[in-house]
């Protein structure tokens, strides 16, 4: 039996991709989706999905579970709505699937009891893509045994900021585990200012910006005769619908709230 | 307080490796060596070894346990002699950290009662290149999300065997958890024979063999617009020696056989 | 002062990209587009661009020519039309950059004949993406001193064929230069069929073919303790592009025709 | 025929190399070498070398030349004695392949007056990793059509300054090409300070310091949608090596001085 999804925000560059990931899913069926004001009566009437999209449009969660009896709601719109939807999924015994930052820790934890009483999973998650998380969690498992660690991130030359969020994030997940060391020689120099890039606790971080490039990341382990590289390549928004539709399967099978899909993965 | 080590085999090439290694680590004291016949009464006797080297040799290991009271004895030597130098050393109280492969089902059985009923840790490891297991680890955790990979084996061109025993063993880890399926698009050609490597259980391994390659491994997975590559390389042998080092230190926590690096990292 | 450009095709799935590439340029000017259809009177008629885009489309070459007077046509329609197009274009003094294969050799002679005779400059090339062009020549060259090669080439999993055209051209490229040998140890033995890839002429291809890949290609030269690695990343139909504006500034300095980019970078 | 070859310091590190290496190549014949001091009579009278090994010791170049008439003088001793020994075999019409730097520009003016004017080839080289030259040309020649440009270089935690020295000639000489651009984002900021690497004219160099690491760099350009890298390892020593015998070969066809490899390949 497949499972009836509602999706929050059908227009948002984020959501439409939602819509087409359920869509084609052959274990879910696209039941409703919710819109904030009124845009048609169904998917089909919007220019940007083919006709055949006939999931209908309701501005109002109550009605919507009412009208389609969906198990999950997939919510990819902002930190400001995401809030109200999770507490009103919940009520209404839907499992939310939830794709943003910005909860505070008041409301994760009103979330947190609300899915426990209720009996329901509830998966929040700031990142969708697997492989990425895959990469962090080895990252931090391996660097119990590897202690030298070097990353590398690389992104398109239009990102402002150096390190990369998910370099900084990986450096804190192995900081967690690893023997607290200063890397490289203790007398090493440098004859061009930052070329041993940025350093976090002994480690060091290096991030390369060119166009051309997306997102990649990878980190390199360094022992005795050896080298363990942990790399991850996103090409495309599509790395993050692989993610949505894994955890609409996953919360299913859970009972309670679980913050971040490193705990699930 | 260090731990007390013993070493049997100490002129082998992969013996001698670990009597450097146990002499230069500050948590381990070399307290003697077991060989198979008279070569000298300590290793400076031994033109390979410096003078500074004063770990007396034996030819019995029960003189040997009683003279110097190891806590651990390393064997690297062959599969002949290993199984009786086994038993030998749990019989004395000494816990065993054994490379190699070769030992019978029956026999490992038998060790393993040993252990428990003395309550003694005992590591069988084929392999010590702790970043191989840790790849192969990785991978087999990967497969389970991304269920699409292939192996890029790259090794010397003086290698024999294509794909690498490694390659395999990968694959099968791999087999044991990912969803059966076929990859590639079901109606691709080779236009030349062989293009897309070798098949095992839908899987795709290629091996490339160059001169200036030592030994290299990485294993691709892709989903949805991403990319997770796990790759090792093993430059030298020494890789092998922090693997026998960090087996001693956990034999002396463990109170029971444990077979393959795989099963305590 | 800027070149003047017309392109052939502006509804195509490339020549749409040609026309955006044209319009950012800040050395170039969209001074016509030519349809083989009547489609609207300039861009902005058509939904697909914005109203900014304001080239006159023609249904006819002389028309065009005599109307707008461009410098250079840049043709990436199909092989029919091209070649009427090529010597529409040198007749009236316009240099072409054309983008198929599928010329027969008497018309390459012809045209070649006639750029020369008129002393314009033109080029056709069948692959626009100036990295691989760049690729495929540094392994030419790099194949003379290092002859033990490899090619690794990576493709998303909807591909048919395997091995690519760019890495058969490339072995083939190779070819030409390097000392004839069949590589891998003469006894070596494929326990699984197939892992040590596609041979040609002594070199080995491998083909990897997984979701998230778009279009890559390495090609690894190994020699006594060293390793030479050639990578070329396809993310998307940009690349041609940065080719196309390439071309276009290169075609204004010449004065005849050359079939390939590779001889003129 | 064979090429007659005689090497200078046969028991330095390098030397010794350069002697297996003559001695397992079968286009070449080791003739003799020379000592500053008397050692013995031949290679077979030094422990460091196979009794295989019959070549005989000269403390004296003339002497050397009159009773072995070696074509080429392999020296890779140190700055002090190469400029004397250089000289002395041009004088006595023996071409000199010498691996050093530390000439003044002097004396290279000088020896390559004299190689000409006796018509004999002569190859002096700081650098004998073909791989390593291959590299450098290959991104001086990329950086003209991708200015877009990174370099990552990756050493052994126990080399002391950072960025390497290949790095930075790397950068010099794709600068002589380039055209001159501050790369990255105009606004891009370093939330951990040196993330962003050293800066060389507007480029980016980084300094991965790993154990297990040996050397290694790679150069990436990037482009509209695709990524081009050139990267070279060296696992060993012996990458010097095959440079030498290419040298020896190569300088037997010229007939004046030439100073670097990258100038004859």
């Amino acid at each position: 039996m497949s499972i009836r999804v509602a999706i929050a925000g059908p227009r948002g560059k984020m959501g439409a991709e939602a819509v087409h990931t359920v869509m084609k899913h052959d274990k879910m069926e696209l039941v409703a989706v919710l819109d904030y004001k009124e845009v048609g009566k169904t998917l089909a009437d919007l220019e940007m999905f083919p006709t055949s999209y006939t999931a209908p449009i309701f501005t109002d969660m109550s009605e919507l579970v009412e009208a389609t009896a969906p198990d999950v709601l997939v919510d990819l719109t902002n930190p400001h709505a995401v809030y109200k939807h999770t507490k009103e999924a919940l009520h209404l015994n839907v499992r939310p699937v939830i794709g943003t930052t910005g909860f505070t820790d008041e409301q994760l934890v009103e979330l947190s009891a609300m899915a426990k009483e209720k009996e329901l999973g509830c998966i929040i998650a700031p990142n969708f893509a697997i492989g990425a998380i895959l990469m962090m969690k080895f990252a931090k498992e391996a660097a119990k045994y590897l202690p030298d660690v070097e990353i590398i991130e690389m992104h398109h030359d239009q990102k402002l900021d150096a390190p990369s969020g998910t370099a900084v994030k990986t450096a804190q997940m192995i900081q967690e585990v690893r023997a607290q060391k200063m890397q490289g020689h203790p007398e090493e120099k440098e004859t061009l200012e930052g070329a041993r890039g940025a350093e976090l606790d002994g480690m060091r971080l290096h991030s390369v910006r060119l166009p051309g490039l997306v997102a990649h990341q990878q980190v390199l382990f360094g022992g005795d005769g050896q080298l363990l590289t942990i790399r991850h390549d996103s090409l495309n928004r599509n790395s993050f619908m692989s993610g949505v539709a894994f955890c609409v399967e996953e919360v299913m099978k859970m009972d309670q709230l679980v913050y971040g899909l490193e705990n699930i993965i």
